[in-house]
């Protein structure tokens, strides 16, 4: 972001970047990097190509994986977890893949074992701790990352490519932060995955409640920041947590006994 | 507030406003209908009531509830419950007690029996929905209540009473809805109590384990509209649970069977 398009000395240096999936995330990304002055290729379906495009998101659209990443250097996988897991083994069995392949999903300790198994050195996990409850390439902004942390998880043998991704996540205005899988996913079970389920839960609770639910209207700001996260997609959501259950029910369990305790007289 | 100070032809009409408790909420009550051009007498210790009269939110400062209520035509009871309780006795015991008591306080079954008991028939139960994980004088705002709904419950007897005070919550921007006591303790505790305990809950298992406690830094905006309740004045709030806790039992039996459902496969 520091050098706009064509003002570097070293735009040959530069390398091409394919994004698969141009949602929330995906978009962000495509937008930040072009804006950056990088030459991005997105891979989605002909309506959120064709969005990108107009949006100048990315300079040309593919319909498949492989077609992108034989024109890229750097390729961000950023659709939902089986379409990432799809893609990766597309990847795999390309001669040679890419030098450099990156993820955005929630859960990191599944997919580095795949890319592992798939002998994928070039894969550096990734999670940027950033998002709305909106989602799709409409939802997307160059800003999104600004700020935030983003989780690298990659063997110490792949540090040039982890350099290589840590450059871009910090050109879209992100703190980088270098994590073991286990540790990331146990973490991001408390501070992001529990409080997904529990704005849903106390949504749920809320709603199904005869008394409460006529009253709603009553509802001050309290509510609304402890449910906006319920607004979410759920299908993604559920996915995740599937993923990374072991954690998640670890989180649960604190927090059940965590509850327990506040309501004076036990219950 | 849409008749600035003086402007009025019915100024002479105005009652005299008693605020019992110059904090987050009894300080931006003093300070809107300051500002609306009421006389605003304050009760509170004598350094809250010294920063009360230096942002010229009340007119004078009293440190007893009767010298107050006996120049006042409507009081408003805005001190944590235990001391709302006593002054509401205070109050019975002057002859005559003012025509208008309200209070701010977040149950309302048990004030409201109060109030009967003691034969106040002036008595409106007031709750508005509004407020910040902040406290006191200094956290305190004119425009706290704007937007905002302003639950009242009172007998038919007390209907006059009931417009003086909507009158005034309306003065204050605020949105004005008549409940039951019972339906709003119910209501509340999902909408306000839960979420309040289970923001507790969340930070405390977030810190509490070693792992997600050493890496809180990688959490997102979600985790901070999660937590942002957490940082509510305990006693106050524990107070409250106490006070509601029938209905925050109910309410958290229902959090937990729904959180039960989110974890696929069970839990």
């Amino acid at each position: 972001m520091t050098r706009p398009p064509g003002s570097s000395r070293h735009r040959s240096r530069r390398p091409t970047i394919a994004v698969v999936g141009l949602g929330l995330v995906g978009g962000s990304i495509a937008r930040g990097l072009t804006r950056g002055g990088w030459v991005v290729l997105g891979v989605d379906r002909p309506a959120a190509v064709r969005a990108a495009r107009a949006a100048r998101a990315i300079a040309r659209g593919f319909a498949s994986v492989e077609a992108a990443a034989r024109r890229a250097q750097v390729v961000f996988l950023a659709a939902p977890p089986p379409a990432n897991r799809k893609a990766l083994r597309a990847l795999a069995a390309m001669d040679p893949p890419p030098p450099v392949i990156t993820d955005v999903g929630s859960v990191k300790a599944a997919i580095c074992a795949d890319a592992r198994r798939l002998g994928l050195r070039g894969f550096v996990g990734g999670h940027p701790m950033a998002g709305t409850e909106r989602r799709g390439f409409a939802a997307s902004s160059a800003d999104l990352f600004r700020g935030r942390t983003w989780v690298l998880v990659h063997a110490r043998a792949a540090a040039a490519p982890g350099r290589a991704v840590a450059t871009l996540a910090r050109a879209l205005g992100a703190r980088v932060k270098r994590m073991r899988a286990a540790e990331h996913d146990r973490t991001v079970a408390f501070v992001s995955h529990l409080p997904q389920l529990v704005s849903w839960a106390l949504l749920q609770a809320a709603r199904r409640d005869p008394v409460a639910a006529r009253n709603l209207d009553v509802a001050g700001p309290g509510f609304a920041d402890m449910t906006r996260l319920a607004g979410s997609p759920r299908g993604l959501w559920r996915e995740i947590v599937r993923e990374n259950r072991r954690e998640v029910t670890r989180a649960l369990r604190a927090l059940r006994s965590g509850l327990a305790g506040t309501l004076p007289g036990g219950s």
